[in-house]
């Protein structure tokens, strides 16, 4: 690109661009921005990145991040203990929370078996599931992965081990429902979509 | 949105949504992989941020930014001192510089005239040109303001002005050429590029 920018502001570009879909024009029209907000703002900006990691905490239970480890759902007496949904990152934990159905416990993967990728069974907190199931009595264990490739393979895989484990308590192992989501329309929804949302019909 | 996400992400989270273009489930899942990223990397991202404007100037002759006041290319003294080019803002002089072909002076006005938006010609740093060419002998004036409606007006009215001066030295004052940009197709350029294109041809 020839010309760069001043050293303190290609700095700030640097960064931005070291973000995942953020381009170097944007880096570049980002860090302009930033230029003419208040020192404050850009204080308290700044703090934040360099806090975010030292105020969080991974929960030695269910792999959540929170502020405290164990984190706060693990601590929750009114929860199910007995009831397990394992989901692949944090923020599909928020978004079954965000629901306000789902009263268990979690187990966060922290990702999915993708062996393109040379990411295995062993690179994700998957073992650590294992163990709370062989250590814990769970009833059910809701298998809340992506309905992609990855996240249904990471499914069966885990299923199958759960299986083996099958000491004298047995658990239930059940998969999200699939089907046409809420305010979809039948006529644009792909193949396996509807096939699914046939396959998984339920009485009226 | 109910459920966020802990408040040493959350704040980072508001930090990023504040950025323009950022929705708040791209600064979600930007905070989520922040929080993979090494402490090392994100102390450097948060001083970037820090120090962004404390290790950067206005150049209070040309308002360019620049680590040292005056900038640079004010201070360098092969540049041609009786030619300035007019930009809208510092990015427009590093889109200029990269082309390496104008040896000037420039003046940073740092935005445009918007009636709509209520910004006058004294909230952009035109009366600073005006001032600047009254003290200093300038033979052109290169006016490279976007060519959209304000950068435009705001060219129109910046000629105005400087031909009211008309103080003894006159100054010749020119706008960027319009017309089809490099690798374009005629085929699918608009009506007033077309036409602009006509008008600003040249012998061959």
């Amino acid at each position: 690109m020839g010309v760069r920018s001043v050293k303190p502001i290609q700095r700030v570009v640097d960064n931005l661009e070291s973000l995942p879909g953020v381009g170097p024009k944007t880096a570049q029209r980002l860090a302009y921005y930033l230029l003419r907000l208040p020192q404050e703002r850009l204080d308290r900006f700044g703090n934040s990145l360099i806090r975010l990691k030292q105020e969080t905490k991974i929960c030695q239970h269910c792999f959540n991040i929170d502020e405290e480890d164990p984190c706060r759902i693990c601590q929750d007496d009114s929860r199910d203990r007995n009831t397990i949904c394992v989901v692949e990152t944090p923020l599909d934990l928020l978004a079954i929370e965000r629901g306000g159905r789902f009263k268990g416990l979690y187990h966060v993967l922290h990702g999915v078996v993708n062996p393109l990728a040379g990411i295995g069974p062993e690179d994700i907190f998957l073992p650590q599931l294992v163990k709370r199931l062989k250590e814990e009595t769970v009833d059910e264990l809701i298998v809340a992965t992506n309905p992609s490739l990855e996240g249904e393979a990471t499914a069966v895989l885990l299923a199958n081990r759960v299986k083996e484990l099958a000491n004298g308590h047995a658990v239930k192992i059940t998969r999200i429902g699939r089907g046409l989501p809420t305010g979809a329309d039948l006529e644009y929804a792909d193949d396996i979509t509807l096939s699914q949302a046939l396959e998984g019909r339920r009485q009226m």
